[in-house]
């Protein structure tokens, strides 16, 4: 196994893509409660939410009372996910300290889901870096980098040259996002070379999906890779708009699980994480998909059975 | 990443492993039915079932006669588990192929497990080895190779000790088993590497549960070292005797997917595979843990949405 990084950042987007394909609202107190205890638990950064029109993501129509009323925590970073001019200047008003842009580079995912070009959606990032640039971090997410429900899957230089064009408009960080889980760890760890031989300066951010049950293998070709910031969901909450039944997010606490157990260092409080994932399912109505949560950490022994001496 | 097997062995458990802790048992009519499809569709290995005490495994009670009843696919390998030399005549007077000779590298698990010491474990191996050599090939499983439920983590040096003592007293082939889904990828990635280095020659297999979600990245670890057989369960079939609600064996069907992805050829029909694991919830009256039977493939394109021209 190729040398890991010695330390992870964890970046949770439970609030956000987690949230927004749930079938019920979670009332914006809980939204708000979620989000201060997961400040608490020492992950790097929280996709607080999304600033979308509430016609289209009704679960999160509560944008800015939940922004605004988030306790911060000095060291997070929070960051809202924008579609547009009007929504980054809601977010940047509702004091967001970083801006999450969204396009994909599949052309007919993007006129699917943002109703654009790749082009206009380009533009309209332009739009905002003009307006925004200097009072907030500005992130791209490269959506179905790893392939399109539609188009299957995408030649990584057009990846490459999305990821570039980011870049020249001038965006901070990148994130490779598996918008519908169709990576595998091979391509992966190809991707991630070849974005870090390109921009090895730029924060780069794997954004995985467990749909197809290679979530925690694909961050382990992206670790071998030298990638150090994860996005992922409390409980694996999220699902897959062309699945029922499916998994949505890698589960923050599973990820976190498996960093520690390797050794790598990830400034979490793995305790603390499981306690909020138990909690999902009295929030949501319905079971989580993260394991750990149920099983238990590797490291919690169970008490030998009566009758037998313990041995060795 | 390392570069991985051209080919890889895939070895069917649901029918032993996965059935055994099942709330309910499955007629024989199905146990039959199910091997023989399985036998179809490409597998290199099926354990057909376990010659234990009906008492202790009920679900497993009509094992001699599901394996008289199999029909035989030439290439396929048709093994059963047995517990001691009166499980292991069965065995051989049913036609089995392969006797699987298991043992707890944790002392405190094998009495547990088989109310004897590891040593006792040994002395009955020699008994079925003296008995059967010759007349069918004798895999030895090392059970909590990656971690004990009651002892925690065992020494990889205990592990590589007891895997000479195998191939000292005759066992063919030798199996690190993650009996509790305790194992990372690191420790994977170390300990195959350390049996590869001492017993090179000896055919290698990984069983994995995917009890913390780790099953998959854990198949990656032990590829990227070279190993090339892996036990799996269809639909992830059997679960964690400590944990209610955690999964079992790491899924056939998702382990195909993922090594055929990364271009890992296995011989098997994925679509048949697929097949069978959506059967299984009629079958067993519940949902299965395999993530790509709901998913589908990654290569399973979805039709563009109305309104929506097809792009680039």
């Amino acid at each position: 196994m190729a040398s890991l990084p010695a330390r992870v950042h964890i970046q949770e987007v439970v609030t956000r893509d987690g949230l927004q394909i749930e079938p019920r609202f979670l009332p914006t107190p809980d939204k708000i409660a979620l989000i201060d205890a997961l400040s608490q638990t020492g992950v790097s950064k929280i996709e607080v939410t999304s600033f979308v029109s509430p016609k289209a993501v009704p679960n999160l129509a509560d944008a800015g009372e939940v922004a605004r009323a988030i306790t911060r925590r000095a060291g997070v970073t929070y960051v809202a996910l924008v579609p547009n001019l009007r929504g980054a200047q809601a977010a940047l008003e509702a004091g967001m300290d970083e801006l999450n842009l969204v396009l994909s580079v599949s052309a007919t995912h993007n006129l699917a889901n943002m109703r654009m070009t790749p082009e206009q959606s380009l533009e309209g990032f332009r739009a905002i870096v003009a307006e925004t640039k200097g009072r907030a971090l500005l992130n791209g997410s490269i959506a179905t980098a790893f392939g399109c429900p539609f188009e299957g899957t995408q030649a990584p230089d057009k990846v490459l040259a999305l990821a570039g064009r980011y870049l020249e408009i001038g965006l901070d960080s990148i994130t490779l996002a598996d918008t519908t889980g169709m990576a595998n760890p091979r391509q992966v760890a190809g991707l991630v070379r070849a974005v870090r031989q390109s921009f090895g300066a730029v924060p780069l951010t794997l954004h995985f999906h467990n749909t197809r049950g290679m979530g925690l293998a694909n961050v382990l070709a992206a670790l071998e890779e030298g990638a150090d910031r994860f996005d992922a969901s409390l409980g694996g909450i999220g699902g897959c708009p062309f699945a029922p039944g499916a998994t949505g997010n890698i589960s923050t606490e599973d990820l976190v699980h498996m960093l520690e157990e390797m050794g790598v260092a990830t400034g979490v409080d793995l305790p603390r994480l499981l306690e909020l994932a138990r909690g999902l399912p009295a929030l949501l109505g319905h079971d989580i998909n993260g394991q750990v949560a149920k099983a238990g950490r590797s490291g919690d022994l169970h008490p030998v059975p009566a009758g037998i001496e313990a041995a060795s």
